[in-house]
């Protein structure tokens, strides 16, 4: 039997990391690094500093894995991504087979939560049912950047007994959604916020949330789009990629159901 | 000045606390109870041993607030709730006027994350506004009751590329959302899934989720759905109360756009 660990280790703040996470760190015998992309370096290095400094001894080693290259802005999203996981899933499998022994423990560490947004679990699951390989998983969940997000801000997610979409910025720009007043954008690679800037909306927007290098801007989407346009192109040019994350909330008007 | 740290400890695990909260916990020399109904003292133990597990030496106190009592099927929610909120602002008042000395750091312990369907910091920011005290106030995320209950379930909350809603089982019982194919629901006193069984949706069920008396189902909502009424009230009765959560996803018939 080899045992996998999924293991979410937060979204950019060294101690985001859980207790549970700690102990899971510290059962695993081999990491398999997956990145790749501008922010790759930036992440195996978070990645191994967060080994360091959690896991006692150093009775553990890294497998770096060429992870499939995929197009930015695919005309299809789903089928790309798809076909990239499939790709994927031939990595993981050969990583299974031949980098971990019996009895062993490997590591996926991911950024923020597996079960957010994160293709880590539907691939370990798709694998664990074909019944090729002898393995058993099991998910530890993380900080996602949302929470990080929110928590910086200090705001909540929710408005009193209102829900929340959590979305993309692909299916954001279809038209803001007409049956919550707070709606989470992850994945936005296009100022999709900017496309709303004439309405009553607050935005609570963040990059690299809880790093070092933390911005964080809010307001009336009105009075700061500017703003955030200026800051986030900056500061992707300055670091060569961006990880960002915002919330936005439909403003005063809509304060009296609040 | 005094210091206020809203801490999430996150939902039934104790090894869901991340490191950032254990370092919080060692600042704390106050912790404001506030929990109230019949999963007080299971609450109140839980925060208990958090502390004893967590926390360095004993130099810290407990003060036991009565939290305002509530109905627990209001006519008008969000004025309930509102109403129920200024009561608990000014025991929030009281413990920090008289409770707290100056240069004191005060702790609220929140069960799962403090940005979701929480009121603290909605409270302690309204407080901080009047200027009426002098304080200052930071938020440490937790490992929510939805992220607990995908990954013990080994799933995720979304599709790929697909939006999720989160949202309560009062307004669950409005409609299932037409633009999402994944529902989360908190705080669902009445069974509302029930009202979907006849639809091709799967659900992912939990019940003290991450604690020793965790109960997960998961399946087909239409096969599952009578084991999961049962379950849910053999459970509330045997306990005293209940704390659940739920996925629902849009069948299989939608399976092709994953």
């Amino acid at each position: 039997m080899k045992k996998i660990l999924i293991i979410g280790i937060g979204a950019g703040n060294p101690e985001y990391v859980t207790i549970q996470a700690v102990n899971a760190l510290n059962q695993v015998d081999v990491f398999f690094m997956m990145d790749k992309g501008p922010d790759k370096a930036k992440l195996n290095a978070f990645r191994k500093e967060i080994c360091n400094r959690y896991i006692e001894g150093s009775d553990y080693r890294f497998v770096d894995a060429d992870s499939p290259a995929w197009q930015r802005q695919p005309l299809d999203y789903a089928a790309t991504i798809d076909g990239l996981n499939r790709d994927k899933r031939l990595v993981f499998e050969r990583l299974i087979a031949e980098e971990m022994r019996d009895g062993e423990c490997a590591g996926f560490l991911v950024w923020g939560d597996p079960t957010l947004y994160d293709s880590t679990i539907r691939i370990v699951e798709a694998i664990a049912k074909t019944g090729a390989h002898r393995i058993d998983y099991e998910v530890i969940p993380g900080i996602s950047s949302i929470q990080a997000l929110a928590a910086r801000h200090k705001t909540t997610l929710n408005r009193i007994g209102q829900s929340i979409e959590v979305t993309t910025g692909r299916r954001l720009a279809e038209g803001f959604p007409n049956n919550v007043d707070s709606v989470v954008v992850m994945l936005d690679a296009n100022d999709t916020y900017t496309r709303f800037a004439d309405r009553d909306i607050d935005i609570y927007w963040g990059a690299y949330v809880g790093t070092e290098d933390e911005i964080l801007v809010a307001g009336k989407l009105k009075e700061v789009v500017d703003e955030i346009e200026r800051v986030r192109r900056e500061a992707r040019q300055r670091h060569g990629w961006i990880m960002d994350t915002y919330l936005l909330r439909k403003g005063v008007s809509g304060e009296s159901d609040d």
